[in-house]
């Protein structure tokens, strides 16, 4: 906390907790009023920071929400291997907890808007939040081609991620509820095993 | 225009043109720059009204909101009958033009952020976007389960439309791209109608 506040020097470093710290009100802030709504005072109040401080170390807001999702960890999809599709996609959903799930749709949420708009913005939610979910999917996918399960040539190979990005969405759009596992269960089992043929 | 500029009398009456113009002008800044950064100023300001006639009229923002999304038609699923589901969801695709699909994408968005925490601007949503989705929808499943073309306890029936409104938001988040007819043909056929067995 003492390298910020009260910031004479430029470029003054931030700990890596301190920035964490602030990445984590970012986010928050992101998922309660959404990108068009944070403001750099909302970010400082939160974080007992100077606005200056802010600018000094980000530059701007789509930088400072850029990095804060840059932040953010995805949950790892690389070492899940139950010898079945079902089984895999079972223990995807299961390692992952329903307060996680909540946060995450919120997030989408909170940037849909601006992504069309803000280049930067979509990228990088593009590069944080889906590109590791396609390369974790896409692994759980090949081996269950290789077993033979799918088809290679399945057409619905290629829409995997839009399926689950609208169980997420869609989930709070029309039956007003936070996504959850077991909803996310239900849903993989109805839809996206059948949608696959597997 | 005149029933609007330089009103003196309260609760003066619109005429359903002006009505309709100033409803089309707050859908439009909606898609353009979602609920929470609109303002009565630019509603104001687009439709050459006084902020004090909107206020007179709608009372709030929230309520204006709700009432021009009142006002969006939905497209009528009520008059497709091919005889096949495939036939019936390409001819309802087919009606609509690529135009108005990213119009009502931008209108999702738009408003995503706020659906948790308006109650109200959640159940007009639903009720003028989703709702006849459900209900057209529904009439083009249930006689897909009478033709025997889908077992009437196939457990996709229930999310026909959580994949639908995935299409929709997902194509932009995942993508970069508008929604249109080539891409929910394709998807129609890779996910929907599979996941339905049909």
């Amino acid at each position: 906390m003492a390298a910020v506040a009260g910031v004479t020097t430029r470029r003054s470093r931030l700990t890596p907790e301190r920035e964490a710290e602030l990445y984590e009100a970012v986010l928050d802030l992101l998922r309660e009023v959404g990108y068009e709504a944070l403001t750099m005072d909302a970010v400082a109040s939160r974080t007992r920071s100077s606005k200056a401080t802010l600018y000094r170390q980000w530059g701007s807001k789509p930088e400072l929400v850029v990095m804060a999702l840059r932040h953010h960890k995805p949950i790892s999809t690389a070492d899940v291997d139950t010898g079945s599709l079902r089984g895999d996609f079972h223990a995807l959903v299961g390692r992952q907890d329903d307060c996680r799930m909540a946060e995450d749709a919120a997030l989408m949420r909170g940037i849909a808007m601006e992504m069309k708009s803000n280049p930067d913005l979509h990228r990088a939610f593009r590069e944080l939040l889906i590109e590791p979910e396609i390369t974790g999917l896409g692994q759980v996918l090949r081996r269950a081609v290789e077993r033979g399960e799918v088809e290679a040539d399945r057409p619905a190979l290629d829409f995997v991620v839009h399926m689950m990005v609208g169980a997420y969405v869609a989930r709070q759009m029309i039956d007003g509820a936070s996504v959850d596992r077991d909803f996310l269960l239900r849903y993989l089992d109805a839809v996206v095993l059948p949608a696959l043929g597997a």
